[in-house]
């Protein structure tokens, strides 16, 4: 034959599942059935409570524990976690952000009882506060504070755990937030100069070790459906990262500049209705990030087919495994070298991209950089995710089973057996323990390496020691946060809808949207599929406009630890644009602080979102304190809701349940409406 | 920007579902609802009976009726096929072969009844019978007779169904039968040029039709796992046939010389073991067939994860189809140009595979063509198989849940709700119907009809117009190819087994393998997993030859009408290499056939080979027969055997069933062997 040689078969990346439910042991034995199932690397999900710093005793890890992750307190459970599972021979991704130099102290701490040294450690902190501001919502310190601690990581890892990825710089949760294409490299790349600047600046890192620190920066991209702009993406992220190690901090050696990155698919494409078709978007996903060989990420996980309903199942994450083991072993996509080298259509939507990219990055950097610019970077994602959500109602952006073919025959992948309960005794169990735990240590080395952890704080001493020492004392993960709350305060990230869609919150007003199209709501509350988002709405607000006693005043809001805010801001948009008074807060609210707002505010109705699973403990609770605070306007919930929990939430007196299912925001507001007169109506009559 | 524009967003291919099963009646309400699912066209499977030319009340058609497709026995049938699906308005592909001009006939006929003119219609009619030599089993009539009736369909479309595809010139069923992306091109190549060449030198189709008639010729391609060599296949083909269009038949019009083709896609790979993989499979192996623009399938069928399960349910197909559209209209395939042109892999190995398949298609071309040469073209198919075989079982070739990543969650896909049944009364309602249709018609008008056919087939009258005038006359196919078989005959392809691996059937004698390996096998009859498959047979070999008596004697027979013989053939091979005494009389043999050849050559064991689902009706037949032949020999049977049916054939007297879990070919070497010792010791005993 001759020409072209085929090339030694590629190595396959490393697989993995972001996986963690429960407790500790639950968790270590899900990661070993998973290891045997032939899983690579583990990736660990954290609770929130974990994620945000608090024990679980802590009114605020009230209904959280151990539901979307797997609760590490101190030491033991981290012990429990990784058990069995040698430390030295593991890659271990950590999914953890404003806790970060906690829980890698316990992962250092524990591998030293076991007899590994720090130096052979492998694996990944996330370690990226800025996505925490803009989508994910784990944050607890402000930018200067995280910056520093994040950057302590850096530094620590950097003169100790030279195979260590320190940070993960994430673009995934951009897109998850709407994010283009476009924005999602720029913003990630901004964020990781922006480590890089004040690691370099700092001089906790020497001059000679500087460019191995550039080449221990790695990054977490998002494999979204359109998969062939997906691979000119991670070619473009490529090229670019390149070009800054080159220039911006004249890292010589071509390993170093190395863009080496992580992937989760697309989460915000899989859809509840007929949710076996998430299978082949899955697999489709995982293209955009595989198919380059010169841009194929290092490690890949996959969501499961029913992450849209709730939390899987050991089998679930089975099949998410075998879809990366068949696209990695039974398709000859190892085969060959790079299938795209001289590609026209790839190689000119690349450049494409890259050229937009960089000018949306100098602007970035033009305005200080991605820490300083978080409020302008938000607002541009929840405008971007708006102009999405507006294309998916409108019919223009298809999704199979959601706005097109949505007939169904009967599934057999149905029913509510299809998820994994935690059992809700796992909460006081874990209260429990921790009190056992608390009572067997040495409380004055406690106290003394906390004191330890406040100076550091305070001071310019790496975060690293002090919570290495931590750890090895039996510090539990509420404790150590605690002592960094009292010298770095806290944080709430703008919600992104200031200014970009009129006032909301502390300076709301009338929507200034003029209602000059015909009206395609049919007056049962549901407004007729495929209508114009925008007319429908304009509609709306004209209704609204025409009250008596003004348009509705709605309170949307997010109880618990719950992060995740798209969907939230995404109603409060739409409530907005429907001419609805709204008052939206942020995240992380107590049940109380709802309560007192709504009633201060004298809202018609309450949104509540939680995506978290915590809904059959939260929500309850919030109707308990609007019921003590004389509020009586009624609460819908949108979130995860498994179909079996809808009626458990009616009966509890909510109004009514959304989920991903009920895409048609304009037909939501419709509700809303009409939740607020019928109110108003009862009051009056009453 | 600038630079790539992006071009306009390609239109869909067709998306269709090979389907089709029981009545008429039950398979037009599913094809009415995958239209409503969002097919746009459609695809019939026929039952055996219809394609082998018997109708449901022929012996040979016993448990077949309704199994692996809709029977369609006259004109009435068809019309309920098609109720409410108007002729002009449809695009219908039908898989069929050997009575191809009669169903095409009855498609017109009932398209006539429905006002709608020939040359309207827009479909396909598969009508390649050398595959069905090579692979698939459903022809009737010898080479001569078969391609005189191809070319007459030919001939007959470029006169009056210039929209219609009289020939899907199939390299589907050639990778199913193992062939190598080479063969694949080659064999396929060969068929069209040979059907070409005869029309061509026929004069059936006047020079100034030519053109168009080489144009009208379509191709079915297999899409394999290895999707990044399929993308190559895919581009050599289209590269090859535009120049043989252009050199050898001298077609000017590039439109006329383009490579147009559908797909179904590979089922070989399609495992039992975890089946749900299979979703990810077919979803990759659709995109070999779609990444490449210039050269994408214009129509593609999925099969369902099930299918080496059983006959898939409608949800089962609904899911696949999503596959398609998810693939289609969510991705942005279809929104960019050819995205390897340019590309320096894809284009070497195109090359490749573009010389290769040339020189085996030269040499096909100097055996006299794909007719001619259809016994070399078999053994080298059976040889690419037993390659493909021995690497599975040496784990060469990865299949996950198979050979590699076996352990197991639990699955909610198991069950043997997880098929359909076809219901057994469906054969007795045929009959009863067939006899009602028979009395309710003209007789005079049928003995005239059948008289015409005969004189066609005698003649050189092209047999299309006295199949129509039967077909509105309502001649049954039965009737149709019995009158056929009269002028024809009917033929026995070659099994393959020929010359390649020694010999079997009648010239069988020991093997000349030699065991110098050691013996892996573990003596419970079961051989050790990842055993080299060669010292397994081998180390076997030298036991069966040590056999007091001699080595074992094994029937491998298949009843029934099913044609998928890859099966039965690579039993035979591995039996032989086993050393045992291997008869083999290819497919389609009846039970008391099967019972006299088992009595006359004294076998040990006879193995049953079933595929279509009739093993509930076949195999206890052939038990019967053995039993009244006095064969007391113990019977294996290997297929698609639901679950639950494997306890009613062992209670029916089976001594074991083997589905495609049962890859490791040695292991049920080994199990045969000790089957044949143990019915020795019995004999003896007794």
């Amino acid at each position: 034959m001759g020409g072209t040689e085929a090339p030694q078969r590629s190595r396959p990346w490393l697989m993995r599942t972001y996986s963690g439910h429960s407790t500790a042991r639950a968790s270590n034995e899900l990661y070993r059935s998973m290891l045997a199932a032939g899983q690579t690397g583990l990736s660990v999900a954290f609770d929130l409570p974990t994620q945000t710093g608090y024990d679980p005793d802590h009114p605020m890890a009230r209904g959280e524990v151990g539901k979307v992750g797997v609760p590490v307190s101190h030491l033991g459970h981290m012990a429990q976690l990784m058990d069995g599972i040698p430390p030295d021979a593991m890659n271990t991704s950590m999914t953890i952000n404003a806790t970060a130099p906690w829980l890698l102290g316990l992962y250092i701490a524990n591998a030293h009882n076991a007899g590994a040294a720090p130096d052979v450690l492998r694996g990944t902190t996330q370690n990226d506060i800025v996505k925490e501001y803009l989508s994910r919502g784990t944050y607890i310190f402000g930018p200067e504070a995280s910056r520093r601690l994040t950057t302590d990581v850096v530094a620590y890892c950097s003169a100790h755990l030279p195979q260590w990825n320190p940070i993960n710089v994430c673009s995934y949760h951009l897109q998850e937030a709407g994010a283009t294409p476009t924005q999602e490299i720029a913003y990630a790349l901004a964020g990781a100069i922006d480590v890089l600047d004040a690691v370099r600046d700092s001089g906790k890192v020497p001059p000679e070790r500087f460019g191995q620190t550039v080449g221990s920066i790695s990054f977490f991209v998002n494999g979204g459906i359109r998969f062939v702009e997906e691979v000119c993406k991670v070619r473009a992220f490529t090229a670019m990262w390149d070009r800054i190690c080159a220039d911006r901090y004249g890292v010589a050696d071509p390993k170093q500049r190395r863009f080496r990155y992580g992937v989760q698919v697309n989460s915000l494409g899989l859809t509840e209705a007929q949710p076996e078709n998430n299978v082949a978007r899955i697999t489709l996903e995982a293209l955009g990030v595989t198919l380059s060989q010169r841009a194929r990420t290092r490690s890949l996980q996959l969501p499961a087919w029913n992450e849209a309903l709730g939390l899987p199942r050991l089998w679930d994450q089975q099949w998410s495994l075998r879809i990366q083991q068949v696209l990695a072993h039974e398709t000859d996509l190892l085969d060959h070298g790079d299938i795209f080298d001289g590609s026209h259509v790839i190689e000119g939507r690349t450049a494409e991209l890259a050229e937009a990219a960089q000018a949306e990055l100098d602007e970035v950097l033009s305005m200080g950089g991605a820490f300083a610019a978080i409020s302008e970077l938000k607002r541009r994602l929840v405008a971007s995710h708006t102009e999405r959500v507006r294309r998916i109602e409108s019919g223009e952006l298809t999704v199979v089973g959601v706005n097109t073919f949505t007939e169904t025959a009967p599934s057999p992948l149905q029913g509510d057996e299809s998820i994994l309960r935690v059992d809700p005794r796992v909460e006081d169990d874990m209260v429990a323990e921790l009190e056992q735990w608390r009572s067997t240590r040495d409380s004055n080395r406690v106290a003394a390496a906390l004191d330890d952890l406040r100076v550091a704080a305070s001071g310019d001493v790496n975060i690293m020691g002090p919570s290495i020492e931590a750890a090895h004392a039996g510090v539990t993960t509420g404790e150590w946060a605690q002592a960094l709350r009292e010298i770095f305060g806290e944080f709430r990230a703008p919600t992104g809808l200031g200014g970009a869609i009129g006032s909301v919150g502390n300076a709301r007003g009338p929507s200034p949207a003029a209602g000059h199209d015909a009206d395609p709501a049919d007056g049962t509350g549901r407004a007729t599929r495929r209508a114009s988002r925008g007319s429908s709405l304009a509609a709306l607000a004209a209704r609204c406009a025409a009250m008596p006693g003004g348009p509705p005043r709605v309170l949307v809001a997010k109880p618990g630890l719950d992060g995740h805010s798209n969907g939230a801001e995404q109603v409060a948009v739409a409530a907005r644009d429907a001419g609805m008074e709204v008052i939206y807060e942020g995240i992380r609210l107590t049940p109380s602080h709802i309560a007192a707002t709504a009633r201060d505010e004298d809202v018609d109705v309450v949104g509540l979102s939680i995506l978290s699973g915590s809904h059959l403990e939260l929500v309850p609770e919030v109707l308990d304190c609007l019921s003590a605070a004389g509020v009586a306007a009624p609460v819908v919930v949108g979130g995860i809701i498994p179909a079996a929990d809808h009626e458990r939430l009616i009966e509890a007196g909510v109004a009514a349940v959304y989920t991903p299912k009920d895409f048609e925001l304009a037909a939501i507001m419709a509700d809303i409406a009409a939740l607020a007169l019928a109110g108003r109506a009862r009051a009056e009559g009453g």
